[in-house]
């Protein structure tokens, strides 16, 4: 009777599902990913009651995928499968934002509580009964699992997995059986925005760790900032910005790091990868005698297989769970309130300029009377023709290393997938980078991958073509998996891929007459010409544009080649017999 | 020092890849499917070594499909993935077989042990040095995980990995790091083949559960025989065809055990499933004395919808694990051993034939002057174009429930995945199913998707043209999900999909010219016309036939629309209130 009572008590009463809705609507989420199935077709009802978009991918890998490009670009995304089926189909794109720190809300359509507690042999089961196996599987990769089994603590179980989505940055796992959809939860709740600041810092702790960094960066004679992926994905960039412009101190910034700097500052030196750096980097950044180090994940594609030589007697790191000067550990501080605090208080500091950036192309390209596409010409020349607001995405293979060479625009996003390196990853991505782009009035979205990386997920270009999305797509043609050949199987069959014809596959998806613009590009005036051509590069072009990029099947970034030697030889590398 | 002499000692050394890949091979596998990651390049290396075949698909998740499809006409089948990214893609796939009992043996290639030692910052992990967790998330969906991180152990893992995989009909998970891939094992174990035969029952208790079978047949007045999906799975279908052949019990088959009776023989009478059982079926088996059910699933799709009205006090169960007579339990006596000596035994029974099927083409339908292609006349008709030893594979959707209208020929192997009920999985079998014909001489591979449907999956066409492969595929147009629609959202957005010219994909996947033949038929008249086509119908036709099937959005075979129905009611059961 009790349970009854509460729920005539609702003076506002709205149906969970619309409350997941409208609070995924509050925090910023306007357009839903994911596949229809009957466990969550009912649920599907409310998307559009709420005003969001549903995109309607092709299959729930690629919706996944679309989730985290658009939560990169968005701050948080949501995507909806069903149960069993559905959901596994994903999780290889939820690993990767659990991996890679990408806040997506994970709904799950679950067959009714009564069907779980009974043990039914339904459809989309192991038929053993067991109903929680699969969500077993994804708390492996979510930082929270609610079961909405009970809509009195439906609200609740929703405003808690959302905050620690965007908190923690990661993957929720949400499961919302057929019956509780529409049961009904407090709307008022709806009333109070859900708090989505970090905790502040314990002032004392926060204010003694600056005493302590400020300390060193006064005592350095050439000191440089190094940064990388967490300072995006924590979002700690207004601070990183303020710091790096009021400081003049030289930055540079990891692979995983691009595009967290204003690459136009006289300060930005370029990207640093121990022996993957650009040219004079590694030499400066090696010297410097104090490196701030800020979200750093040193993983061995983002260091260029290992090989940064800097020692942690010379380094302060800056986290989102803490700071470490040299090897003095502040676990707890965050990085904001204190980055903050130290550009407040910068004082006098010794600076030694430069070196610039180097991303020209090399002389040895330019003079060349060769017209093929190389990589060494291609990616510092990439770097001319992309514009300020661009959203740049780049797929693991040679696009992931050569993208180092690109010097970028002011405010470019960069997208990669270079930690958990999916390939895929970025034809996906770009759809939901591309539609995100769109709600933020962001005009080019442009999507680099290779021939092999986008057989795995080339239906997705039907769902941009269905959204009506006009991105910038280019295939690499270098017949392969380029990036593995120079791990291993340099001409084994088994790199090859089936030669498609890339250009055709618009028409054949579904695209309108004049919906499409198709390119073939071979030689190195072609790209110029593509390049000046307005139409193709112009922000306002409703037409999704799709480029063959025409490169050999046996060139590659040297940043590529040097990390893919030295991925081989780990491979090959015997373990020590255990003492 | 022992381990030493040990390695020393070996009068065969052979590497671990080459072992595992030769058991394999022992064992029926001919092709491997999968995609090459860097932690698995150098075990492939050792597939063309002896002699088998890389598939090389074009994702991981079509892969899995892929190598279902191959393992129910093989037996078995391998699929490799690469750590994490790769094997996280298949994941679905390879539920599914755990679900469907199809025996799949997963190689993943993983990082060294050294690295898993000592938790490096490799790409493809989560960033937190866990190296266990994938295997974890696959130990919920395999018989058996077998971890080579010692090659001492490795010989004796692999053999039993392969044995339970045969014996259990489930997948199993191997974990293959690169520097154990060329470790050395005592080759001559190869020439002692595995024991893959079933442990015999206890022959006293079988003896006895005979006896307790045939007391209850001889005193049945009109028995009949009901075989399903297990009889298959675990291999039965020998002792249950001679069972059929010699008893002429009427004999009826549940839609997952369609193709396990031979269809043209006099006492086979129809799919039996409850209220969407084929005309005149129900009444006979719910009005049978004795059902003797063999390798039942009762599942809501396989069921339509939980609408058997069968007594247990009519039913003996023979199972893998175990027999059932009434209620009386004899676990641990597999169906096998009793269904061969009740067979051997039989004497006089008592038997009342009929009903004949009845799998004609409706009158009404054949009356219609309406051109248009509706589900209840084509599937009828489809049984009288089969031929023998077809294989059929038909997709979630229309397509599964469809096919219970189709009368099969003699020695059709029907390929669906009704209990996991994956859709995408049908396109993926498709190409699997195809290349094991093909190795065993088998002519034809029939396919038909829902448009829907075939988008998650389509460019597994590129791997069947990459392969050589001839089947015959039939792409059911009706504008999405619609067996969705049966069950929520009539009209809804979420079950429309981008019309794609399905057509034009094959050659924009590459197909050369006068590889591919492609059709679109769009009333009954133009189906006669092409099943009259030899150049069609051919089985030595060398070329893959793709067909657009047009068919009404809002048409589907009654079987479907019962079991929607019933599925959404169930979805919208309130739960019963705990006691």
């Amino acid at each position: 009777m009790a349970l009854d009572l509460r729920s005539q008590a609702l003076k506002n009463p709205i149906d969970v599902a619309e409350y997941l809705f409208r609070r995924l609507k509050q925090v910023g989420v306007q357009s839903v990913h994911g596949l229809p199935g009957d466990y969550n077709l009912v649920a599907l009802d409310y998307i559009s009651k709420v005003g969001l978009r549903w995109v309607g991918n092709c299959n729930e890998l690629n919706a996944g995928y679309a989730a985290d490009g658009y939560a990169r670009v968005k701050g948080v995304s949501a995507i909806v499968t069903t149960f069993g089926v559905g959901e596994l189909s994903a999780v290889n794109a939820l690993a990767g934002a659990f991996s890679e720190y990408v806040p997506i809300v994970h709904i799950v359509g679950y067959p009714t509580t009564a069907a779980q507690r009974d043990g039914l042999l339904l459809h989309h089961t192991l038929g053993n009964g067991d109903y929680l196996v699969f969500s077993k599987m994804s708390a492996q990769i979510s930082c929270a699992v609610s079961m909405l089994n009970d809509s009195h603590e439906a609200a609740t179980l929703i405003d808690n997995a959302i905050r620690e989505c965007i908190l923690k940055s990661r993957p929720v796992y949400i499961a919302l059986p057929t019956d509780i959809v529409q049961k009904k939860v407090d709307g008022d709740r709806l009333n109070t925005p859900l708090d989505l600041a970090y905790p502040p810092n314990d002032p004392e702790k926060e204010d003694y760790v600056v005493d302590v960094v400020l300390r060193y960066l006064h005592a350095a004679r050439n000191p440089v900032i190094l940064v990388d992926a967490c300072a995006i994905r924590h979002r700690a960039l207004d601070e990183v910005h303020e710091f790096v412009e009021k400081s003049k101190i030289p930055v540079f910034v990891a692979p995983m790091g691009k595009g967290a700097v204003n690459e136009t500052l006289p300060n930005y030196g370029g990207v640093y990868a121990g022996d993957g750096s650009n040219r004079g980097v590694r030499e400066r950044v090696e010297s410097a005698d104090l490196i701030l180090s800020i979200g750093a994940i040193k993983s061995d594609f983002n260091t260029a297989g290992f090989t940064y030589r800097v020692s942690q007697l010379n380094t302060i790191d800056f986290h989102s769970y803490g700071v470490k000067v040299r090897y003095s550990e502040y676990p707890g501080v965050r990085m904001n309130g204190v980055l903050r605090k130290v550009t407040a208080k910068l004082g006098k500091l010794n600076i030694e300029v430069g070196p610039n950036p180097n991303n020209e192309i090399p002389e040895v390209e330019l003079m060349s009377p060769e017209p093929t596409i190389t990589q060494a010409w291609f990616w510092p020349r990439l770097g001319q023709w992309l514009q300020p607001n661009d959203i740049v995405i780049t797929e693991t293979g040679t696009a992931n290393f050569g993208i180092w060479e690109t010097r970028f625009p002011a405010d470019v996003t960069a997208i990669s997938q270079v930690l958990w390196g999916s390939i895929g990853y970025a034809t996906g991505a770009c759809q939901g980078a591309a539609l995100a782009a769109k709600e933020k009035g962001i005009k080019r979205t442009i999507l680099f991958t290779g021939d092999g990386s986008f057989q795995l997920t080339a239906q997705e270009v039907s769902t941009m073509l269905r959204n009506g999305l006009n991105p910038i797509i280019f295939i690499i043609c270098n017949n392969g998996y380029t990036i593995e050949r120079f791990i291993h199987g340099w001409k084994d069959a088994y790199n090859d891929v089936q030669e498609w014809k890339y250009k055709d596959l618009p028409a054949a998806f579904g695209a309108q007459r004049g919906q499409v613009l198709t390119y073939r590009v071979e030689s190195k005036q072609q790209v110029e010409l593509l390049f000046m051509d307005k139409e193709f590069s112009g922000g306002d072009t409703k037409q999704l544009r799709f480029v063959e990029l025409v490169m050999p099947w046996d060139d590659a970034p040297q940043s590529l080649k040097s990390t893919a030697e030295s991925a081989a030889k780990r491979n090959a590398e015997a373990a020590m017999s255990p003492a």
